[in-house]
């Protein structure tokens, strides 16, 4: 079967760990900051010298195009550049990366395809910059008001707008991709958690990306002294937020196993050893590939009594996230290919948001997913073995050429 | 049977009052601060005029005394002037306008005594500007060492002892008082609970001052993405501390019901919702009367598992303080006393802290609580009404003539 080269993979992963380069193993490469630019240069260059042609949208959004051999919508693959602050060398970049590989592959190995193919790279999908994650597909797809986001500070105060302009790589509307430029697209990512690894799987066959709920507990309770107030008289706000984080458990476990719930945040006023806390808060993320669980999760929240342990209990949606599901005949050649080259593979929704999410709205799309070391991600202890990279490539190479002749 | 004046004690506090005024119903009178000078200066003016001869001690410890008919050691009472940021006009200063005000009114109304009766003023009892808590009272008693404490530095980096000698209150150490200068120490001093209020009582008689441990507590897991990370991969530390929060609750309600007990602090680590808490801090504070029962609580605390819901659980004691119990004959004088005007009394031991505590080591010592309305304390909500006040400064004078007399 057809294999991308792995040296020259390996040598683009290399070369675009120098922008933003932490010199601790990772990267901070926020949206069209220097180091982001540096690596669209870096990109636009090689895209260049493998004779394709660049379009950028009025996003910055950049399409590197290999010309088909009829006048048909593109198959496109890619993903972002951008990073969060100390993030690592995988998340997004190997998305794009793996796809300049494949479009390399066809190029040199003069791979005969009937469709253009399109290399992408979405403008701020970390939001670590500029307020919202996804902010470019978002726009492109309707999700987002574009004069809103083109308002998004940064903590400097500089808009979105203004970095935008400044980048040099803001290109006109017109250039956006759209239901009638593109037949297909497949996205490459890594997993972001434990799951590939620990089962040893060499490639997540990603079915959709799970809807989400976020809540926001309160309790209020009343501050005394803690050396003078007997129990009996006590609303401690700590005690009736515990009993209600243990409540969640006990009910949320005895939901579907693929359910993820995390109450990752807790604060208490006024937060002394000596005073019993009036005031806890704490949030609770929970996310499902199916709406009826989601529908359950919230079942259970509201369910809380209005008073726990004589404090007042409430609680509100912070957001939420409906499920996304591929398309399920890219899924299955995703699938197919995979197992035609001999790799493991196991099926399974996203838990984090992608580009693709959005773009799976207005173009048949799917996703990618290869292992992370020990599940590490947005830090730089990032890492995918470059064996992993290669069969994750191999598997888009191969189903960008199916996209192309059958499907 | 004899009483003090209302409208003179009445007239004491609302002077007080004026040192430090909040204008929001509270002083800040922080130690050695020019509120607590002014206030200080009015103290010393009012015994002058009533021709009490004033000692300083090299604490600033101030005591002011009405000589007795025989050269005997002096019977003492008052607390501090000193108050927290934002504190109330009872804490403290209560304690000492009683004593004056029952000094007052054996001068005034000529009551034969045959012992000097002292009115103390302890320096920094609050420990709010300059740590430890009832510092003064604690050096002359050889709990603290004075070094050690001249060199406790306020947040502006001033020290107790720069602010020690720039306030013209540092005495010499001669005048500090000692077991041989003082036959009996009794110390007014408002609840700082809902105890008497709640059950409709006049007169706390204070038996002691209840043995304390104050414990933190550390749960160490993994930080994972909330959206990646399966449920059975977790180590969430939130959780491990939940769980630990809701034994302690079960096990330590089992104990004997005066036991207090407060988780009032906690922390969690990085604390980002879409995060799975890797380290979560939480403090216990338990009190009793009883060391029998801290000893209990102890072994509660033993008995947590190295490894709760798959989480490292470890605590260190913070700091203990064992139970300090008054003398019983003059905690069964006050009782006496207060029944003989009528009044309701509650035998209790104080949670809290107090000058007296320390005292207790070398001197026959006793307090007196009157009730704080609603409980509050250390904000500018305290408030004790002046019948209570009243009440307890008759209980103070008779106690202050019946140790004169016969004890």
């Amino acid at each position: 079967m057809l294999t991308c080269n792995k040296e020259r993979l390996e040598d683009k992963i290399k070369t675009f760990s120098k922008f933003g380069d932490t010199g601790k193993g990772g990267i901070t490469r926020l949206s069209l900051s220097p180091a982001a630019i540096d690596a669209r240069k870096e990109f636009c260059r090689r895209c260049q010298a493998l004779g394709m042609d660049i379009k950028i949208d009025d996003m910055a959004n950049i399409y590197a195009t290999i010309p088909g051999e009829e006048e048909l919508p593109c198959i496109m693959s890619g993903s972002h550049v951008d990073s969060v602050k100390q993030g690592g060398n995988y998340d997004g970049i190997l998305g794009v990366l793996t796809a300049l590989e494949a479009a390399e592959t066809i190029i040199t190995e003069k791979i005969p395809h009937r469709h253009p193919i399109t290399v992408v790279i979405w403008t701020n999908e970390e939001g670590a910059r500029f307020e919202p994650a996804m902010m470019s597909s978002g726009v492109i797809t309707g999700k987002f008001d574009k004069d809103v986001m083109l308002a998004s500070k940064d903590t400097e105060g500089i808009t979105f707008k203004e970095a935008l302009e400044t980048s040099g790589y803001m290109g006109s509307e017109e250039n956006r991709t759209s239901a009638e430029k593109c037949k297909a697209l497949v996205e490459l990512h890594i997993e972001q958690g434990p799951v590939l690894e620990n089962e040893k799987i060499d490639i997540g066959v990603v079915e959709g990306v799970c809807g989400m709920v976020n809540y926001e507990f309160t309790f209020i309770g009343q501050a005394d002294h803690a050396g003078t107030t007997p129990m009996k008289y006590r609303k401690d706000a700590l005690y009736s937020a515990v009993k209600t984080i243990q409540y969640l458990h006990d009910e949320l476990d005895k939901l579907d196993s693929k359910l993820v719930y995390t109450t990752g945040k807790i604060s208490a006023h006024p937060n002394i050893h000596t005073i019993i806390p009036d005031l806890v808060k704490f949030t609770l993320d929970a996310r499902h590939q199916d709406p009826e669980v989601i529908k359950q999760v919230l079942d259970i929240i509201k369910a809380i009594p209005e008073v726990v342990e004589k404090c007042e209990a409430s609680y509100k949606e912070a957001w939420s996230r409906k499920t996304v599901r591929f398309n399920p005949e890219l899924v299955s050649c995703i699938e197919k290919n995979a197992k035609e080259y001999g790799y493991t593979t196991k099926k399974m929704y996203s838990g984090p948001g992608h580009d693709a999410q959005y773009l799976a709205d207005i173009i048949p799309t799917t996703m990618i997913f290869v292992p992370s070391e020990r599940g590490h991600s947005h830090c730089e202890k990032e890492f995918t073995p470059i064996d992993n990279c290669l069969k994750g490539v191999n598997v888009l190479l191969q189903t960008i050429l199916d996209i192309d002749k059958t499907i």
